[in-house]
């Protein structure tokens, strides 16, 4: 199975532009035989929490949602985008979604663990667990960016039987041990594959390091990008996480009973 | 703070050996100003659980210990050691412990996650999580081995205040993925200090992997050993998992109670 990532600059409040490269990229990831392409947080309108929040108008993302799986069915391949959603409580989250080859949604996702006090104040972090479905015979979940940096998140979808995670992120740069290290060690530990898509360039004066990933489920990195603008590719085993499972079986020999009951007693 | 960790093959049920040899190397680092020394899994008898099962005489493991920390008290340096004990339900676990330059027990730890069926056949796995002790200042832990690679262990660690983690091990050749890729997310997400001292050679037909780290709160590697013997030095700042925590705080931004709460819900 072939996997595609986007990696590049997103034109902060300018969708059009930023819906016409989603466009391109998911014509070249077709082309080239790839099943989905992944793109990175809140692309579609770019990573800016503060300007974003102030100025987008959120009437505008029904439509974009519509757009991009429209784009899915164009292409007929299966698209992870990112975008605000705003729920009937009126409040803001980061959420990201996939949209299978036909552009029915398979999955959606609200971001847990919010990073920096810019996206807190734009938006209230989400309390679901990552939901997992069944995508192309792959149980598949949804994280993005922070989230994924804690094992308990990655323990959730993996717990939840989650063998493929698909990761929109925005990480700045300088960051490089979060792909290099912990993206890695969350394959390994909790035994999936994952896909991390970052922007690349300059938003909103925030500088972003690229370097994305895809990682098999013993850690290693199926592919990885430069620092600048990349259509990355990964050839992934849909198989390559039951095979680790039955490896070393981290998911099986975890004792989350004790863990809890770690978690409980009082602190010396 | 210059911390040593000792590299090497055990001999099996040498322990006479195996004791000149910690003995020799705590004179070296001692000599060379360190102030701790951390040594392998079960390296005073061997890394052997079913030979050592079948064949040592329990009756020997408190001399031992005795001589363990006399080696401690003789060099003035703190030392991890790790054997056999066994409890009063006449079962057998495999523990670490920390004695401290004058040679008391400053910290002791048993096994909670065994590796494997010979492991499995030899031992019973421990229940209680790391405690944390105070040692020169820092509040330090002890796991062992396979325990490290389990996120939430070294979680229960740092949740209790460990800035220190001190890791005998025995890490079979081909895993060299556990010390670059696990160690280093673990010091990084859980923001301590993690020495990792693993056995070279070849004990009872099993290869090792040599490969002993020393990480710091960032995952950066302090100091790291290649395949052969070794008395590997790093030089740890002890302030520095605190200054990490201050950066990206992973370990307050954490969501344990949603956590708890995902794990209780039905899976679909």
């Amino acid at each position: 199975m072939l996997l595609a990532v986007l990696q590049a600059e997103a034109a902060v409040l300018e969708p059009e532009e930023n819906l016409r490269r989603i466009a391109a990229s998911a014509a070249a990831a077709a082309e080239a035989g790839a099943e989905l392409l992944l793109t990175p947080e809140l692309f579609p309108v770019g990573y800016a929490p503060a300007r974003v929040r102030a100025e987008l108008d959120p009437q505008l993302l029904p439509e974009l949602a519509a757009r991009l799986a429209g784009i899915a069915r164009d292409h007929r391949i299966a698209l992870v985008y990112s975008l605000p959603a705003v729920g009937p409580d009126g409040r803001w989250r980061i959420t990201a979604t996939l949209v299978d080859s036909g552009g029915r949604t398979v999955l959606e996702y609200a971001k847990v663990h919010l990073f920096g006090s810019e996206e807190r104040a734009a938006f209230v972090p989400a309390e679901e667990p990552p939901a997992v479905a069944e995508w192309n015979g792959v149980r598949t979940a949804l994280l993005v960016c922070y989230d994924v940096e804690f094992p308990e998140a990655v323990r959730a979808a993996a717990d939840r039987g989650a063998e493929l995670l698909l990761v929109p992120t925005a990480l700045a740069d300088g960051f490089e041990s979060v792909p290099q290290v912990l993206v890695r060690a969350r394959a390994l530990e909790s035994q999936l594959v994952i896909g991390y898509a970052n922007h690349s360039g300059t938003e909103e004066g925030e500088h972003f390091l690229g370097g994305s990933v895809v990682v098999g489920p013993e850690g290693e990195l199926l592919a990885q990008a430069g620092p600048a603008d990349e259509l990355l590719f990964a050839s992934v085993d849909p198989h390559a996480a039951a095979a680790a499972r039955g490896r070393v079986p981290y998911l099986r020999e975890r004792r989350p009973e004790l863990y809890r009951r770690w978690e409980q007693q009082p602190r010396g």
